[in-house]
């Protein structure tokens, strides 16, 4: 890790600009906190209008230290906070965090003042937190950088999570909603503005913290994709899960976070694609960050998705049940030798199949719980267990359904949740650290999560290297100034000197020349003028299709001649292609994201595509199995696979189209702007691209 | 309502079949509930073995009672059960609730047993409960028929809520929920295996309650659609909101609940639409049916979508924009007038764009929200506010916060819902009859329910009469055996008598009637063979389609001929049929089904039918506008509507066909089993139905 980093994590001397002797100020907080929470480092209170801070000796400027502190905690606000950024800067402190608000997310004035802030850090190499952050928090070293008022509503408790965001309050929020299910947090950083130091480098910083076990993010712009991989490699490899929500999806989000933080907007798909890449697992909110946590914790691997409920309620028992199959989870099919030692211990009438019911026999056995579980868990087909308790209180035993759910968990080795919305219930199972939520679907998407993000962690693991590096570096503009886009046929002929399988076709020049070209190709074929001017040739009549005589080629070549002499486009010929036979019309398409370089879209194609949204997005290079894994969570993935006794589409096939276009748009660092492959055609043997547009960079 | 049903809501007298003395016994819980909670009917405790039950005289037995009582609670179990509810039978008892399990949920004795007790009651017009029913509670009238423990954990408070279920479990956990919340509930209703009684006649009984403001139904199976229709008529009357869950959705579901309370399968789909046809809002879980009801209850109504978000925290704004769109709601775009107004008590980093981050100036303005709230609801762009705070706690004046919501709350006349996750927060709200939820997504969630619920329920209010009554009376066998298949040609015969819109065609039982009939037609033509023992023809080669000339014709006849001779099948000729030249293969089906009579089916067609899954169902007859609604949510509606310059289909054309269907089967009362019209082309001018089969009932 950057010793700079280091410096913001356990700084051994932290300076706080703006002090205050008020332990509830923002300038005191941090101060109160720091000397609360046994910070063994060294504290410098600045403050001009004071001899002592909190019974600390003040001075009036960072200049009057003693030494350059590693850390300053930047209180005061707008000019100041820039002369304070620059005495930082000069005097070689390490690192700043900039608490104060009005910088850039808020107008011209804050952001040039931000740009000047950012302008004196790297000038002399500060690393700069913030503006607009609430402060980092380590509770390992006692470094609590911060002003937030939740470690005062929840008391803190160092433990194994970090919880890293842009926004102070979803940080301690997440905090929050952690201590309250009982579990430690080490790390809890805000990173505010990110005029600097970002959350993928705070999240690389924490990730070889060695006591750390997950790690929670929340993030509103993404500006540093490639130190956010370095930080989930790292994790990966540690074995510590990485879940973040990107918030900014939808467009009013984005306008929302661009007012918040200052915030980039990032291309959404384009996000979850590159998440899903390094095995981060995406969700939504505060909530859904903190949900899993007490199943990771547990250290269970979740081998697959066969699932058991256990309830006193068949009403839970049914809803669990239909909630399971969205979720990606299946009903464990229960052996007959478990069912016949579950009907030896339930009564009668209770269900021996899973979901298995207890019933009302729960209040005259308290046992039930304890004796039914491991007989479900033992069965083979069991990997994860709901025990769901819509009801209890008196007469029920519960601190025994607790102390039996513990143990169970612990010999067992198989992830349970259980679901009781009755606090004093739920409080009895937390007391035991058993994972427990408020409702069965909770609960549920909490083991769905870990079942599904570990599997896809095993795919990573399993995986072959990528064909090549992630090209990041260059970034060709975006906007459409100082480009041009390729003629149909010369996008052609570039992909099929990329090896990639194009339309038999001739570019022809006059009408004896397309004529001999239907002749040549043989069969019914497509004529179609061509021209740099006009991407889009069906909308100006420049298209004819299934020609299959002389006279019809001859006339098709004449009306389009005609038709681009009309729209004053420049002729580059008319281009005669065999009429292909694949039976699916599927599109692969890349442009060039300006944080994610290539991307890469695969799916439904034809005239359709932006109407039916059936596309899945790649980063790109990627591997064909990528693909192959993209292609069949699309809703053609049926057709593909065959109807009604139709032959399958070749997929793989496919696959390597879209994998070579993405190779090739990583090959070329940004000189091709976008590749448009519009439909390639997917038969039973072999796929056949049929149109397409390449865009080249200024 | 019917009398009794009077007599479980509100007996003069309930006799206790095995009754305890000891309070927290099943047999013992009712009569302390009813004692306690100001029952003011005679209570006749029944059980040989005592002189008193918790201080009343005690009888033997039924029989040794002084008068037949207008209730009994039957808490014996097994044979004696079934006795006891042949006594009361025989004492004319009105109505008899039986607690116990083991009978139609449990095997062939208990179902036995169950039939016994249903003939018994049916003999005497004693209305039945249960079996395996936890009881039925009536806080107005003191009538507490029911063993559940949940009183004792949350206690009662009468109210404006019935909770109606078959479950116990789920009648308490929703009961628990809404008094958590501070709601009163007046009923809670169990009805278990529904032997007799069902949740739609409860239903149905309290809606008449004039002091029932809310209605929450849990289902397992719907036997009884009819009355739940006139359930949900006589609440609509009422403006009474009715919100249900359907569980067993899933088949894994359907198993569980067979094995629960013996439910039988209900079509998942067709649940859906008969609840949305009579305004029944549909949810999945005990905790989303108590999710809206502090919305419901205040009596707002949402006018639109519009919603405005107000918090203290950036990121839950960016958060609540991206939640909002997936849930059909829309950001008000605040004009310019309430954004400047915004702008005067806001510091100047905060955005006054919707959503309005008050930031952290909250600190040091208590007012903020009280200031804000009027000023954004005041903008006629707002229907709904969302005010989230996802940190408050020490600084922060909660009790203003809520003070000054509910003030907005009760003044602005638009419904607020606030995020709250820290428990004092949202104590502090729910104390001032604000309805607040755990996190920003739960709370959009119930807005959403609210406005959309009341749109669909304005609809309905608005809608012209259906075409006809359903039809519900007859039920045909659903098997397959005794019935039989139309021909093509047969089956377009009846439709086009229907007057529906049928392709061109000739049924020919020779080469030279083939050849005629091409030339006659006009332009290509499809060949099918025709026969009532091959209905997927397309399968045994019996299909060429796009034929041109004599010689192609005929050479298909012959070899339609030949394979059909082979096949051994009944040979009615061979279709000629013209072509159709329509752009989108739709399909309209429609099948019988045994609870909800005539089922309709519209959507994408072709073979791609089922692996698309891109229909809708709905309830026939219907309306054509009915069908236009369902189509609108289809994947193919863009496509429908025209992409990229085409021409849009007609889809009033096609949803007559639908109506017409949906009413061809509702007119047959079930004589004819099934209709599957698929494809009908559509085009920008009318549709065809190019190919058709009708399957008749026995």
């Amino acid at each position: 890790m950057q010793a700079k980093l280091q410096a913001l994590l356990t700084p051994r001397s932290i300076a706080v600009v703006g002090a205050s002797d008020h332990i509830h100020k923002i300038g005191g907080r941090p101060i109160h906190y720091m000397r609360e929470h046994g910070y063994a480092g060294t504290l410098y209170p600045v403050n001009p209008q004071r001899d002592t801070i909190q019974g600390l000796p003040a001075y009036p400027s960072l200049d009057a230290l003693p030494e350059a502190p590693e850390l300053a905690i930047i209180v005061v606000g707008g000019g100041a906070a820039v002369q304070a950024v620059r005495d930082c800067a000069r005097l070689g402190v390490q690192a700043a965090i900039v608490i104060a608000s009005g910088f850039g997310e808020a107008g011209a004035e804050g952001r040039r003042q931000q740009r000047e802030m950012v302008e004196a850090a790297r000038a002399s190499g500060l690393r700069l937190v913030g503006p607009n952050s609430q402060g980092l928090a380590n509770f390992g070293s006692g470094a609590i950088a911060s002003f937030s008022t939740m470690f005062i509503e929840v008391p803190p408790q160092d433990g194994p999570v970090a919880v890293i965001s842009q926004s102070g309050g979803m940080a301690a929020m997440v905090y929050g909603l952690l201590r309250a299910q009982g579990i430690g947090v080490r790390h809890m950083h805000a990173t505010g503005n990110e005029a600097d130091v970002t959350v993928s480098e705070m999240a690389l910083a924490v990730a070889h913290d060695p006591d750390v076990r997950l790690i929670l993010l929340y993030l509103e712009s993404l500006v540093d994709p490639a130190v956010l991989a370095e930080a989930a490699a790292v994790a990966r490899q540690r074995g510590v899960p990485l879940v973040a929500v990107k918030s900014g999806r939808s467009d009013a989000g984005q306008r929302a976070a661009a007012s918040h933080t200052g915030a980039i907007a990032n291309e959404d798909r384009a996000v979850s694609a590159f998440l899903e890449r390094h095995g981060i697992w995406r969700v939504d909110d505060a909530h859904a960050l903190a949900r899993c946590a007490p199943l990771y914790l547990r250290g269970w691997q979740a081998r697959g998705t066969g699932l058991v409920v256990v309830s006193n309620s068949g009403a839970s028992c049914v809803m669990a049940a239909d909630a399971a199959q969205p979720l990606g989870l299946a009903m464990a099919p229960l052996g007959a030798a478990t069912q016949a030692a579950l009907a030896e211990r339930l009564p009668g009438f209770a269900a021996t199949a899973n979901p298995v019911d207890v019933t009302a026999a729960l209040l005259t056995n308290s046992g039930l719980f304890g004796e039914v579980l491991p007989l479900a868990a033992a069965d083979p087909a069991t990997d994860l267990l709901l025990l769901d308790i819509p009801v209890a209180g008196m007469g029920y035993d519960v601190p025994r359904f607790a102390r039996d759910a513990a143990a169970f968990a612990t010999e067992a080795g198989k992830p349970i949740a259980v679901a009781a919305w009755q606090a004093p219930v739920a409080e009895a199972f937390r007391a035991q650290q058993v994972p427990v939520y408020a409702s069965g679907r909770e609960a549920l998407a909490a083991l769905a999560q870990l079942v599904h993000h570990q599997r896809r962690l095993r795919e990573l693991e399993a995986a072959p290297p990528l064909p090549a590096a992630i090209a990041t570096a260059a970034t060709p503009a975006t906007g459409s100034a100082g480009g041009h886009t390729l003629s149909e046929a010369a996008s052609l002929a570039r992909l099929a000197a990329g090896g990639l399988p194009v339309v038999a076709h001739r570019l022809c020049r006059s009408e004896d020349e397309a004529v001999a070209a239907w002749r040549e190709l043989g069969g019914p074929v497509a004529v179609k003028a061509c021209s740099p001017d006009v991407p889009h040739k069906s909308e100006h009549g420049l298209v004819a299709l299934r020609l299959d005589d002389a006279q019809a080629v001859a006339q098709a070549w004449r009306a389009q001649s005609a038709a681009l002499a009309r729209l004053g486009a420049r002729a580059e010929g008319v281009l005669v292609a065999r009429m292909a036979a694949g039976a699916h019309e599927c599109m692969v398409g890349a442009h060039w994201d300006p944080v994610f370089g290539p991307v890469l879209v695969v799916g439904a194609g034809g005239k359709y595509v932006e109407a039916l949204h059936d596309t899945a997005v790649l980063l790109a290079p990627c591997r064909e199995a990528d693909v192959a894994r993209a292609l069949a969570g699309l809703r053609i993935a049926p057709l593909l696979a065959g109807v009604r006794g139709e032959a399958a589409a070749d997929v793989a096939a496919l696959c390597r189209v879209a994998a070579g276009v993405g190779e090739m748009m990583a090959r070329g660092g940004g000189a091709i702007r976008a590749i448009d492959v519009n439909p390639v055609m997917v038969g039973a043997e072999g796929v056949v691209i049929v149109d397409a547009l390449i865009e080249m960079a200024a």
